[in-house]
């Protein structure tokens, strides 16, 4: 990381700053699917929220737990839990000053693999489609660990 | 972000660093409202964890489900989900040298609007608080990653 | 941070890089761990998952809910819940220019309660040992934050 402060400036940081945005506004696209998802199924997890449809039903029965609504909950969680490992990793990777070219692989294919993940987990697509798109996202992860660890090890 | 390590240096940077720190904060004291309630009320996940407090019934009739710690839980995950993309959006977004004045009110609106959203889930207060406590605070990230992906963008 | 330019190639800023890297790759250990848990167990949360083993059993009954699978989501939620706030305030933290030694002790502290925080959880040891790590790493973030606000607060 010698040349690290000229790195903030670079093209590869600049890559960094439009794929993680990217990735991260899938992420939060999640949030508003379940929001679609409860509101037009009525499901819900409190029960004030019943409040925001219209129905003829005991609102009690609205606080209930529903398939389609936990699948994309599950699906929110695993990219929480794997794309804030990339943005964390990914920005120190960015600070090491790699090829521009191989940060470019590295940022695409794993941006390409999370929104394959939503897609093939949204739509139930047959195993070992969604695994796979897990395993290449968590591989680039810890490709990038990897040079970071080699590069800046300090312990 | 031609000139972004000067913005490192800036006021934008500090704020951006007071703010982050006051959200992030706020997001780790659903863990320590968490404990309370299962404390308090004696409800746990795991068997080990009744040896914490005292009492009379069988211990494993406290590992249950609480409404009110499931309450804290989703509450605390709903901040994950939200500050999580705030922190690494409002950080890329701080290094393209937005205007101080801009840069304060789209950190303040954020803030304020998780203080309220946390406040109105606890309280249970009624729809659609919360909805638009949530929204406002979407608003304010997806506001910071246009200006991220129009000053940075580099496919 | 007045200094803050030259923080970002300083022993501090490595240090920070290799243990926040460390901790990461920790965190998402606890994927694999879960992926061999459901696996081994032929616990599932998706029917299309259940196409991953062979079996003689009625498909439909490995989607279900197993104690051990729970326990290790719940250490995997754990650390998204202590590390993501490391994280954030660490680096804002190398940022401010702290005393190499101090932190060094702050970083290394909490990972290594965050590793012994995992052996305690995954193996039910008893309490409050558990609580103790989770404190410890509590409390490391709290001194941080501290710092990063008593130097850059702008608000």
């Amino acid at each position: 990381m010698a040349e690290v402060v000229h790195m903030i400036d670079s093209e590869v940081f600049l890559a960094f700053s439009t794929y993680a945005t990217i990735v991260v506004l899938k992420m939060m696209l999640m949030s508003l699917m379940t929001s679609y998802f409860r509101l037009t199924k009525q499901v819900f997890s409190n029960l004030e929220d019943t409040a925001l449809v219209k129905t003829t039903e005991d609102r009690k029965k609205l606080v209930r737990v529903d398939p389609d609504v936990e699948r994309v909950r599950r699906c929110h969680l695993n990219d929480l839990e794997n794309i804030v490992p990339f943005v964390v990793i990914g920005l120190l990777y960015a600070l090491t000053g790699p090829d521009l070219s191989m940060a470019l692989l590295h940022f695409r294919v794993f941006v390409g693999s999370r929104f394959i993940h939503t897609v093939v987990y949204m739509m139930a697509l047959p195993q070992p489609t969604r695994a796979l798109a897990f395993g290449v996202g968590l591989f680039i992860t810890f490709s990038m660990a990897y040079r970071v660890l080699t590069t800046a090890l300090f312990l």
